[in-house]
């Protein structure tokens, strides 16, 4: 099986890797053609082009920052056709990996279907390091058949693959519901943390026990990176959590679903972002909130 | 050393037991007496007033629905100083387990102290099924010495017992804290349950993916009753949510701590209430949440 | 007819003075006792406590900060009955014109109704150059007869007596909504400045085109002073907004009456209080508006 | 001088009509062709096509329904330059009076630009008895020229036009900006008349005080909608102020101005979409909030 891996970021760099350690065949492709050294060093060769890269492929992975990078990648940068869509073989299929919006996944759907061409969407939760870990949580949607085709390449990059329907852009869905869930947690640890800072406790105290009662690795991290006040180096970057809470904003929209934490949390990433703090990480909403209390940093 | 408990219900009985079987010297009281038969049936006394109760006791503890009956029980019915606090021993210890506000737990402090009488605050997380199985997270704040001296009281009816300062009402704060934190996972979840359903993904499915990413057993559990849309019987009632949803929103606003998500619970709360959901579990803000989305409920 | 008035901040001296100039008897108490000279000298009698002040009226005028205030006065400063409720004479009225809590009214209408003395609630709309000119807007409620016989009081002091009912307290009500009216305006107003100085439009300009949209003096007034960002001197404080934003809270808790949007403004007070913009004119709240969207201020 | 005019709903056939009524020569298309018989009768042209209803003309008009239809007219139907943006004459110039979003008009003040033809924003403010009364608001802006060329257009159209500035997108950030402000006042009023009536006030009462207080007539008109719960038939439908709600949220994330009143906004009028009542007037949100405070209906 013949694999292109497209778009070499922080997530994935370390998920080609995998691949590539797995024993599996890799071309790939990064607009920064440095980021591709490591890859190749490890054994995957390189293409020069998107189209050329998934050219004699079965699989293509796209791993990349938003909607219009993949739009450029799948259909060319004007719309032009001159994208991945029309260089995949027929029959090939493309497994699209971004953080991306319900309503792209659905229309690259259509088109892939239309083009003959096979579409799977996994996006996947975890930072980098978990990435590297090859210990991603894999949410797949999309025809059977693909996604038992590509399981082994999940395997290779994550631990856990739940398939969660054949509508690809359901697994965008949920990636996108627990991105919010995250998020409404960072919201609500903020808002704790300024209250008991008021009453004159310590952060610290107050996530002890909290995490005594829900007991849970990621509220646990990010209680200690909230209560520390340590937003850098971001794990992921606040301007990131804007972009989610925009699509989380556009899928309840779309659905006619009324959602005012998710505008609350849109607004207070927003916020965010609008006083300067797009580049630390995107715990660092709780800044804002202590800030909107008047609660001095605590650090300085 | 003897010991008072006033307040028998769904919580306090549980609790009593604990500590007749812990083989402490119990003399009980509750306002509807009938409460009182199985802990007597244990081994406890039973006393006709709340100041008889208390007369000759080391420390009397009070598990109370909310301010005013804390309030009537310590200060007396017309706030006439016939209330257990004339009524203790100088240097008693009144415990004060109730889930009450950061205000009165406040001017009980300060009401002991003029009195001579010591005042712990020590609420509790964990419902029924956790207190009848010893199993709470106590919370407690006051003097030291008075806390050592009940740290015995507090092993038989919790495990851990978290210590958060001198001054009593930090341990409100925190439960506050806690319980909003709690209301704030309803909230996420019924508005993330909203937009899976709308897309067609069945609940179940998206809450085991998040399981698997926040491994938080208070997730889980409210997780499923969502997912099954299972409010009753309750398991906290949603008026009990809602007294809770304004201990938080009155402890933000007299400390100048502005808490929007904090604010948009309440106002659930208060919807979900003025709509006939008084008496179901808490969790069934969520069924509210789904109302306004025009998703009609599962089940019928 | 005898008339007291309790209560000479800038509201209640401009009003007293009315009364005077327009020929009632009046006598008058503050706590500060410099407060009563101009009123005095223009042909008020003085007393040193409020008791004395009420003993021999038919009617007591009392017009105070804030709940606690007027409680005091009504009641005794520890509540013990040394209060103008019981100095004033059998069948006299007492007329409450403080903006203060719907639950306060009520219990204020039980207690004079018990005590065998007459309620009327009569809060205005309107800042303190409104008071001089006698162009209050009067909203009162109570029992018919004595809005009879107070009626040329309110004439003396406003334009305009709205008669709102035979339950004091629904007086209370509107001027709590006609409040809230007007700080939602003021949010809206911020917000809408916001964006539109983010795509470099002058506020002004904005201004003008919605004046001759919406055509009202409130707006044109608030607008004008947003777009000066003109907040000193403060025509009404902003920790007054607050008191108010509270009592809207508060009546929508004790009613079941969800208001998404006074939550909001509550919020949006308390933050700019918390940052320390307590003193400045309530239309200030644009200014945390402006600084959460990462706008400088323009005068600067 | 020739005039196109494009769009001839419930606005743009009044809009058309004054034109023709004014003098001016004007020829028309409409999607529904039906929908063009009353103007052609009062002495307009007819064309089957944009394209060629433009071809000839100093002045294109536009009044559509939205984004989408905007961009099929001006770009043709598949973008693939069919639109009008080609067809007019080097020099003409294209007025959008729809209410459209900031960024779409950004993008056709651009294409135009490149094309060399001119582009003005003119949308307005008035439903359609304004429209046929010829008193419609109507903010410009654009090239200076090209304001003065159409002044006598919307002279015939409206009455008192503002200009705004030369960026053509400012003029849809105005009418956004106003649109935002009734919205607000709609919650505004929402919320108040259902606190009133929880404390058994009717809401026409406490309306005829604030009116009194306001004095304006865009709060009376709405305020007398709301009181008599009168939403059918609708002046202008709630999912039309659905559709304009999202026109402000994008601008404000556009731009990154936190708006969290068109937040809320935006969740209302998506709630009351949802629960099925996109037909009946914008008012109607009452409905939603006056249901959420548990109340029925006064009218059934």
């Amino acid at each position: 099986m013949k694999i292109a891996f497209i778009g070499l970021g922080s997530m994935g760099q370390p998920m080609a890797l995998n691949l590539v350690r797995a024993g599996f065949s890799l071309v790939v492709y990064n607009r920064t053609a440095s980021r591709a050294e490591k890859v190749v060093e490890a054994g995957a060769s390189r293409s020069n082009s998107p189209q050329d890269a998934v050219r004699d492929v079965d699989v293509a992975i796209t791993m990349l920052a938003d909607d219009d990078a993949v739009e450029q990648i799948v259909f060319g940068a004007k719309g032009d056709g001159s994208g991945i869509l029309q260089a995949l073989k027929p029959g090939a299929i493309h497994v699209s990996m971004s953080t991306i919006s319900v309503a792209l996944s659905r229309s690259l759907a259509e088109a892939h279907l239309s083009a003959g061409r096979g579409y799977l969407a996994a996006p996947v939760f975890g930072r980098p390091d978990f990435a590297a870990a090859a210990k991603l949580g894999v949410v797949v949607a999309g025809a059977e058949q693909a996604v038992e085709v590509c399981r082994p390449l999940f395997d290779a990059m994550g631990q856990g693959v739940a398939v969660i329907g054949q509508e690809p852009w359901k697994a965008n869905v949920v990636k996108i519901g627990g991105n919010f869930l995250i998020a409404s947690l960072l919201e609500a640890l903020g808002e704790a943390f300024a209250l008991v800072r008021k009453y004159e406790i310590r952060p610290e105290q107050f996530l002890t026990i909290i995490n005594s009662l829900f007991r849970s690795p990621v509220l646990e991290n990010y209680g200690n990176l909230i209560a520390a006040e340590k937003y850098e180096p971001a794990g992921f970057k606040l301007r990131l959590g804007l972009k989610d809470a925009r699509l989380v904003a556009r899928a309840a929209d779309d659905s006619a679903t009324p959602m005012p934490l998710a505008s609350l949390i849109h607004d207070r990433f927003l916020a965010s972002f609008a006083r300067g703090k797009g580049e630390i990480d995107w715990a660092g909403i709780a800044e804002s909130i202590a800030e909107d209390a008047g609660l001095a940093s605590q650090k300085r």
